[in-house]
């Protein structure tokens, strides 16, 4: 709904060719549908550079799969998070091309033509522990699907340094970075100090006591010592993956 | 310290032109230098692009003062946050090229070739009030430092949608943006609704009772419910400017 | 127990007509009814404008049930919130005229007449994503029955602006505006920012990792810098509801 | 900027009376002003009913000075909170009108036809204890100069159930009430059982130890057990105010 | 283990009584049985004035089983709180005498001559809301094992004033009060301004959203206004009945 | 106002010796003076059984003094905590017998009967370092001026052990014991498990660290495995000794 | 891969007995093994004097064994914590020699030669109530299986003195002590008071209400009023064993 | 106070070497000294291995000299920690070998045999940053005046990794290592996993936003993925120090 929409409505209003009534109804009315509880946005697409994504939890299967169809109706790639197997069944049985990655807990249908964009950077997803590759996993699949090469570094937390120092070839060549640790996530500064590409930290909900529920990770990441490096949510490998796509240009 | 030196200081050990001892020595003498209450890391312009930074705060002047000639004699360049006036009168007494923000409260002295590298993309920085123009330039001043187009949108916050709808031309023609907001820090999440690129989100101390120090605006960014948002600590401007410099290769 | 109602009492012992004791114990006799454990406020409808709610959660179904039928007893309207799918046909059965909106969660028997009393304003139920519906909808039940028009506007979150920019006209005809939003919260803001009514803000516990359970969204909505904007306890529809009713008088 | 006068606009294009580079400039040329550091939102008066107000904290007298000179020249009403002796000194200058609250903190400077509205219903500020008199005054005063007459009822704690009974008439008189109490904030929820008109309850950051900053109190008032009763950020009687103006329609 | 004991056993070591190495053995052993998962501590009779409680939580049944029957093997009265139903049947297979209060979830098993003492004064027990029943019930019960008549007055909740107010003769003929209420808890500081006698406060996890699990009510409690309250942990309405007894003296 | 109070006004209104006009203005004024700033409740005498105390903090010299004066005048004790030196010093120019403990920060002016009335047991206030003493001294005076013999034990901390035991006899004759302990608080506990008499405790602000002013303390206090502990607001020295008084009956 | 290594390596270089591709995989090469989803770090057991242990919780049972079969099958000892039953009977399937522990919830393989190394000094391990068991047993195991002598005291907790008085004894005789308690944490400041060698602390999440799992025993024991108390994380047995291993050389 | 003192004592009662009242007395005369506002623990040095230490926060300048005094004339060693340059003034002149430290803000006087024992082991002190230096040293003169060999190693936090790396010889020679670190506090799980001994973290409060205090660093350290880390309250330098001391025997 740019400038240069609105200046060849008006050249239209102005040339008679669309009366102003017509011109005000479409000047209000926005490319979004309403299912009655849930507006699917289409518009994302262009202002965004990715369809909307369906988070699943908090959804009934019944909602996952009407918007679903929905999007996939409109031609673009699906992208279903947190999805539990009962949903991807449903999924898979509206929209046959799903495919329902466990780890992740994604369900991803890519439009013919494969995933929209491909870019040149490398995207590497680096994991503290074997607990946290569920999230790790979801960061993966959701900047592949999003058009990007991922690596994936897996179980390299800072208790065995030699394990990360190991692949600082493969850090330094990426063009950015996610890391995804809980406990103290000192994985970041870490990492964050050995490269020059940004870092995108994800703090995870693994870990006890005073953990509590991933603050201590969230915490530590924030007052990170190596700068570069910023923060997403708490177990949000969506949002670390989305937005790594949108660095990787 | 890469496996390309490596491979190369061992050939020279194989050729006898170096021995042994001498060899153990190169490998343990990494570059820094020791200042006895700093170890000042000139080792960093390789690995992270960019010389170390001095953060003023928690420092004495003296200390500030010794570490600044330190990085001026190497020829890279000089840059301070959180300067008092004080400190900043003494710095530029010992680096006379030293230039000092006083609403970014940065000190400044480019090397004679200026900012290291020129970027092609621009970096926005937007803010939502009055009070929250310290943090945003300490942003904005890191970035052009580190040798990127800069532009800056003030005082749009959410209260008065209009005012920052108004310039959705600028927000949609950035590189990487970075959004500086207090109180409850809504205009993260409305601007990365509106834009493709990353959008790197400071909250900011600004704020009465129940902000509890900048906790209500961080908790909100990183809940933000749009994707593509990240999040550096609070009123931590240098380290968004620095991460949007990465990101904007 | 208004100065009027003593002052009569009065005249009549003045006069003989009621003796002292008498007038004694009926200043004690307040209109309340005892049922080993709870003590239902029958007054409340004189003294607040609405008869006593039940609030199921933590009560027994036969806790509930006795509470129904004094209230229908009375002859005074019958609502229970939070209240299960068992707890519901519990109800159903003792006071056949209950009806059960399992989206609300919400058990309601109009007297004959209907809602007490009809007002002129609309009151605009707007919520931000699809899993917040359920406390919009107790918002909004508590509203109606308490006699006002009640209009919904849902899924119009912050992240794509332009689906609630659409509706403009229509908040800006509401007397009232109940926000319910969950993980940032800024929906409050800019709604608020909008428009020049009472907006009543309603955190959910909607959210993942850093949301704290709600936690988030009621700092975002306390910090709101659009004033205006009033906060109820996080996922508390009715009192949302009620409240606006006391607002649209 | 509502639909009326885009329709307008668009005939005016229609009519040849407007071209369209002129009708595009106006659609983007919205009613503030840009003065550097703040962005004067005159457009506010139409849109929320009353004019912008300066919230002083964090701002310097340069800067509230400048502001509050603009906000005269177009003849409007000055509102300024939380100000300092000085700052109202400084304004006082400026605006011959001004004048200087030293309990609430704020200077007003009204217009030559007085407080914008006259409005029917009496706002009544109830306060728990001596300390909570300037954040009970600055509700008092903003709703004042917003055009409604208030009433106060100072230190009516509930440690002393019967001074605040005593004046039961004259709480159940109001049309909005505002509660000011810091320590544990009960008071919101005794007020909110014997009205049945909108309270909204301040916290106060008035309080010992456990009390942390009006914490204690804050999530007292959002917890109460009595419905009707919505809550302002910690200290915020502007906010309050301004609530209980717009709901006195 | 006081004074006077060793006092004597001095003495009859000096008269030969009893030899060296008993004294020194009679000095270490201490009255408590080792049952290898539990240290009974017998002595706390003496001690204490009042036999171990078995706090059931956290132990299995077996666990509790055996220490009750060492408790009543020993004559002394049987107190276990937070007793599930089935922990109650197993109590009361092994120590016929037991019965179990579903409501409070204790098991007592007084000795043949009744609870322990007879104390004059009356503690009364007062409870906001239905939910608060079963804390209100575990310190009635603990208070009337104890020796001490008690009075309930449950229901009472602050957001209906006169339900309380109907009792002030009961509130002001106790000797201690024990006031139970989650929410806001603002129960506790009007009992505590209507009465000369020492109110413990027991907050309950009573609550919904920003109760945070009793951390609104406990937070009240302790800033009540009302002096002469003191604050027991959410929920442990054991401690509050026992503190009252001491209190009743 | 209790209930022979009315049963005497209705059989005066009944026999005509007092009209009902009268008869309704008695039963509205209730014995508080209203001082414009603050309603003084001479009432609390009879109602509470001991007169208001000034808590000095958050007031002006001014209030302070001219509510000091009012007190006096009804010839009921004065007792002022957290009063500064400064305040001290302007109440004994207006009060001349009046007292001030520098240490307590305590300012007290007793009746010519001296305090009001004489307790049998004695109150035992217990601190465990030497920077608790100020909150531990304003217990002690406060439960002085109240009528008890108070003897005080200082600096008897857990870390050493025989410090307390040594005074195991002083513990035990108590008839309640106030414990002020910062830190991590565990002397409550300590003495709780000693003693059977009322324990208060009163977590004090004093600790480095991760205290959190007084917040470790408070939680280890409540949480104490001794029951029979009751707590009070961090550093509510006042608090502590008022309840205890009571207690002390 | 310490500097000695490094000069044999060089040296062999410089003899041309390896050649320089060699010698630069040998240094990348370190001794972890890759198993997909676990890197497991064998080299460990040199690093930090033991092999690496499972952290059950998090994984899978196909995990769990795959990780067990590999440690011994190098064969170094096993130890599995936060084992479930039915983890541990898989683990005993793959590794016959392995043992469970109910209580503590540990699975234990020894080498044939037993524990690595036999330690002189005695690690006491010291628990506050039958509910600590769990934690203090996990600690015990912990320090037997990596040569430890280990003597248990449980059930000490301060409600009750003498227990713990009792046994000074044997508190003196240790070499390191581990403490474990819940509630206030109060037993580590009253032993580590009692005796003059390290004192590890391990707050547990048993407690009720304001315990916040285990918070308040956490912040208790981290300010402890005795020094030579140190801290580790909530429930956290094993961490206690492993440190006090450490500390026992 | 062992079991062989009391045996010996109750040898001597039997021989009638010393009457009862005298062995009475003795069992309570417990070797603490009395000053009115502070209970010396001269017993301390038998009992914990070290003299009662100072600790001058919270003391006025007369307190801190009077038990320096006292200290000293036992002749014993003197430590005060945390004072200010006024307080070690005034020590320094009433103990002429005292001696200030004012980075670690200690003052010492040495006994003349100088510190009471020497340990074989060294103390390794690390810091990250400059900033954290003060609490560093007071680690480390604690363990100086302990006894124990110090070496210090600061400013090397892990943003820049080879600067901790080029030291792991000394790291791996150390017997205790205490690591000092505010921000995030990943500088103890680096260390941690690096070495086979004892390693002390002592969070600090240098940080920015989000550290809360040191709160960040604190959770970090306490979730640290290194086993055998423990960890003492935020800037407590003294108790890290203390701790290493009993580590190093």
């Amino acid at each position: 709904m740019n400038i240069e929409h609105i200046r060849s409505l008006l050249a239209r209003v102005r040339d008679g060719t669309i009366d102003v009534e017509k011109a005000v109804s479409t000047l209000k009315s926005l490319p979004f549908e309403d299912l009655g509880f849930a507006n699917i946005d289409h518009h994302r697409l262009l202002r965004r550079g990715f369809p909307e994504v369906i988070l699943c939890e908090g959804k009934t299967i019944a909602q996952v799969v009407t918007i679903a169809e929905k999007i996939v109706e409109k031609g673009t790639t699906l992208l279903a998070t947190r999805a539990t197997p009962e949903m991807a069944e449903a999924i898979k049985k509206a929209v046959p091309l799903a495919q329902y990655n466990a780890s992740a807990r994604t369900v991803v249908a890519l439009t013919e033509s494969g995933p929209p964009t491909k870019r040149r950077g490398t995207i590497l997803v680096v994991s503290a522990g074997a607990s946290d590759i569920p999230v790790a996993e979801e960061a993966a699949v959701t900047a592949e699907v999003m058009g990007n090469k991922v690596e994936r570094l897996f179980d390299v937390g800072v208790a065995g340094l030699h394990r990360l120092l190991a692949h600082r070839d493969l850090l330094q060549s990426a063009r950015v970075i996610v890391v995804v640790a809980g406990m103290e996530g000192a994985l970041a500064s870490v990492v964050g100090g050995l490269v020059d590409v940004p870092v995108i930290a994800v703090p995870t909900s693994i870990g006890y006591g005073a953990s509590f529920g991933g603050l201590a990770a969230l915490l530590g990441m924030l007052n990170s010592c190596s700068p570069g490096v910023t923060v997403v949510n708490i177990d949000n490998g969506f949002g670390a993956g989305y937005a790594a796509s949108l660095m990787n240009r």
